[in-house]
């Protein structure tokens, strides 16, 4: 297992983390199999979707944002909308791997999911053989 | 891995791909594992609900668009509602292999969420040994 | 594959299972690899979130609930609700195991969550080999 450690910015963001995925993929000597990127945490999580228009990205963020109800929240730490949202889009996603890369569609990337920075965040990268 | 194409026909659609996943694993040649249906696309989904009523999955597109909120978009093609929906429900489904099958709840199928067509879409299928 | 039965009291309940997946891992004599919860119910799905605090849990029932669409239901049986919240949170988890045990972040606990409940519920378990 491949840790990649990421430190986020803002409360709510993505950050583009195919290339360190792609790193760990070339080094994990797996020609043919799967890639799983999982976040071992509770108020962040993982997602695919397009690389080229950051305004996507943006459009994501403000959606799910805008999307959460105005119920009166019980736990007193105050990101229980950063749990609702991770566990909607959720800790892992598995990738493709062929010829020894990650095998995503042309418009793809891997995308941290931060609900509630910022923060350390750590990335578990594992590669299984097919 | 196994590349099956799919001609959506509506901007928004399910379309129930139970069938040829089973073929793939069928020829798969896995007797025990995992079989991984993965979209390689970012306005398009894979997710397993009801094989019985036709009547579900229209609730589901229904609730789906209308759970998206009226936020202004900034990505200029106009399907960012599109890539909204597939964070949601993700680009791919992992489903047991038992006996050289699909090892599927008794009410359970496999489908192709079309977000933003009428368009061809690949959907990637591999098994993975236990 | 390792088959858990859960019987659940409430129409919509968060199950936690960590303890019988664990008990599964240990079970399964896979040291390094995934192990994959799966639901085998279209009304019913996994989620991995916090385990400490259980207003948490309380809060994304809450959440769910109310982000529900008011639409029309064409499916006679009452439980679209159900059916659209499971394709949401989805059907399967995946998690590392590492040393022989389940691999989770420190605040992680795996699910069941029960939408259309009270009902025996099954969640099948299976660990691959990296």
């Amino acid at each position: 297992m491949d840790v990649i450690e990421v430190a986020t910015q803002r409360r709510r963001q993505l950050v583009d983390i195919t290339s360190f995925v792609q790193r760990s993929v070339a080094a994990g000597e797996v020609p043919e199999g799967m890639c799983h990127v999982f976040i071992p945490h509770t108020t962040a999580a993982v997602l695919i979707n397009e690389n080229a228009d950051p305004d996507v990205g943006d459009d994501i963020l403000a959606a799910l944002a805008a999307m959460l109800p105005g119920v009166p929240w019980k736990h007193a730490e105050g990101n229980s909308d950063a749990h609702v949202m991770a566990t909607l889009v959720g800790a892992s996603v598995l990738v493709p791997i062929a010829d020894g890369d990650l095998a995503l569609g042309r418009w793809q990337g891997v995308y941290l999911l931060e609900l509630d920075g910022p923060r350390k965040r750590e990335v578990w990268v594992t590669c299984l053989r097919a």
